[in-house]
């Protein structure tokens, strides 16, 4: 359900030429808010959108830039990686001064590097749309959302931003294309897109490599103590080497059990080899002996992987089979010494569980990446166990990675535009 | 300089029967201290040796063991890992009620387990040596060192226990081995142990593993910010999902300099290797064709190394020549998205050299296992930056390291006492 989608024909533009005009210049501009209160709610001037005199003489940049009339309309919704908004910026060019690879004709010269090569010097080559963008890290209030997609052609939005009927008719008939700068698509309203004919977006596939090595990371940050370790060096706590201080589990001659062994499971394990694991299990809705063979890893039950695991990895989607799974029944099973590590979603473990496992010594630590709910409260009991690591689900958070993300959606969104192939297309 | 020692003849027990009478019973009492105050200095009662009846009813236990004349003394300077203090409580248990394994006429049986698995039957069928153990976490002070080590035939310690010419004297004619629970040996005065005709004992080749594991621990909390973002789940700044927000470093298709490609800095690119590392460089006393072939790894100049490579991390010996190598010059040549980590000893880096690149944007960040001083005192500058991470020099804290540590230590305090091959003697 990803990949170069095959099953659109490249009818060039088919959905393009239907622009509207915009004649009003508007651009949406920062607005900083105290934490956790949106623009909306905030003290200060009430964030509506300004005009802004446009001209090619201000500084380049998405949310500055005006488009006579005829072009497709573009809104995005929050502030996104610089690659991608490069992209719409290009396409948003009145001109290119030079462009990269003029359409070639299309028997002539075949595209010597794939269809995506081609497009993307396609789309550098010819601007068609105008972007708005909201211009916050913070996600964008649902009124502002509402004014912001009024007319637009294109949407670029966050797993943050609910798309369901109500933003849907804001938009009206003009939308042909929402592209998701994530992976999940839980906050799209799917049955009412598919309805109005509305393609969708999104990244998958570019984060499998970047969320494994959030996983080892976690892993070995728990296992080896490293928060407890730089507190100790912060409040005067390390005085002079000592045995048996700040000692933690390692993974030489280990057993590690990955609960689910998909592409980001598989990424884990084949990251952890050299640190000198012994045997590796893992459990799932069957198993995979292809996938298994590069690590010798032995499909076995979910108790029996809690019981013989010095180090559990979850990995696995969210179903019904998986919420919850682990529970007080899991966290009893497993070894006193044992290291208990989550960065597939929150709702997998039973948090009150783990709390009791952790405080009692009944497992000797834990690292999540994912939790229920996201944030968590700041007065949660997990995060008073020092034997407890809680990060802000980043698992795909790199520089490289992130802008890959915002590219493929930046490309998603304008091949949607055009009517032609998306890079990423989740056929609905 | 390791291994088993073979230049020793295993002539049984030359410097053994020497025994000197022990009538008095004693026992070192651990006095709880506050921090970085050494026992000398509390306000709590002197921490003088008390007497404890011994008897075979006390708790086993090696401070409690007492045993009649003829028995070698042993001082034990500090609370040794439970296995290595077990190898202990054994040789000085009266007898064993089952030896493991007596014996073997020389010629007849052959030990088909190798010289160690027959030395430990050996040691363990034996009992033929009182402990006494300073019973604390935390170093011995001198005057209690000198106190502990009057008379005595072995000695174990630290890194943190100076054995000079004064502590030397104040053993006396009896010593004929100390055995330290490191793998370093600058805190022996060396000639001055030679000359005696003492023999030393030290543990190498036991931290490689541990080692290179916590230099990857530490590489990917700093680079993928573990530290900062643990803070912002607490203090409240993890609010919504951001594209832009935490974003680190990841090693996927980066260039990764390793300083020192010694036993340590190999095991470390063999743990990196599979996290998507495109080229290593190295650089070195000279080049390691052989070793570098595993990761195809390039030897380069110091300059080329710092001016290449996205992650840096010095696993290096501390010579001359590696002294301040890591310095204004040397962060200069380094990209601003690099990550520096030094994991081998703190004289390496200039500190202040490294404050100025990490404080004015430089490079990007990084994590040190080692410093100068250590401990680093908490008001040190470095400690004042998001982007560095300092551990308490823990490379080798796990369980199980710890454990083969003090094993080793303890098998070689009792192959020294009993004139036989030590399992790592540091041969003067």
């Amino acid at each position: 359900m990803s990949g170069h989608c095959d099953c659109h024909s490249p009818s060039t533009r088919s959905h393009s030429p239907a622009a509207t005009a915009h004649s009003r210049r508007r651009s949406h501009t920062r607005l900083r808010t105290s934490r956790g209160v949106s623009p909306a709610h905030s003290s200060l001037a009430p964030p509506r959108p300004r005009s802004i005199p446009g001209s090619d003489s201000v500084q380049p940049g998405v949310s500055r830039r005006m488009r006579p009339v005829l072009l497709m309309k573009v809104f995005v919704t929050r502030r996104i990686p610089p690659e991608g908004r490069a992209a719409l910026a290009r396409a948003a060019e009145k001109r290119c001064n030079r462009p990269l690879n003029p359409d070639p004709p299309p028997e002539a010269h075949p595209a010597p590097h794939g269809p995506s090569l081609q497009l993307a010097a396609r789309l550098a080559a010819q601007p068609f749309c105008e972007v708005e963008q909201w211009d916050s890290d913070e996600p964008i209030p649902v009124k502002e959302l509402e004014r912001g997609v009024a007319g637009a052609h294109g949407l670029l939005c966050l797993l943050s931003d609910l798309v369901d009927k109500r933003i849907l008719d804001a938009a009206g008939a003009n939308l042909k294309v929402i592209s998701t700068l994530s992976v999940g698509v839980d906050h799209l309203a799917l049955d009412e897109i598919k309805k109005r004919g509305i393609r969708v977006g999104y990244t998958p596939d570019v984060l499998t490599d970047t969320t494994a090595e959030l996983a080892v990371s976690l892993l070995l940050t728990t296992c080896r103590r490293l928060p407890e370790a730089i507190e100790e060096v912060k409040n005067g706590g390390w005085t002079s080497w000592k045995p048996l201080w700040l000692c933690g589990y390692g993974l030489t001659q280990s057993t590690v059990g990955i609960v689910g062994l998909g592409r980001i499971g598989q990424a884990i394990a084949r990251r952890l080899k050299p640190f000198g694991v012994q045997r590796f299990l893992y459990t799932g809705r069957q198993p995979r002996p292809e996938e298994a063979a590069e690590f010798q890893a032995e499909f076995v039950s979910t108790p029996e992987l809690a019981a013989q695991s010095d180090f559990i990895v979850v990995a696995c989607s969210l179903t019904p089979a998986t919420k919850g799974l682990c529970n007080k029944d899991f966290f009893q099973k497993m070894k006193e010494t044992a290291v208990f590590v989550n960065i597939s979603r929150g709702d997998v473990v039973n948090q009150d569980d783990l709390y009791q496992a952790l405080a009692s010594g009944q497992i000797a630590a834990a690292g999540l990446d994912v939790t229920t709910p996201e944030p968590l409260p700041t007065n949660h009991p997990l995060l008073t166990l020092k034997n407890c690591v809680i990060l802000p689900h980043i698992g795909s958070a790199t520089h490289r990675t992130r802008n890959t993300m915002s590219m493929l959606a930046a490309n998603n969104l304008l091949a949607g535009l055009r009517g032609e192939p998306m890079p990423s297309e989740l056929m609905l």
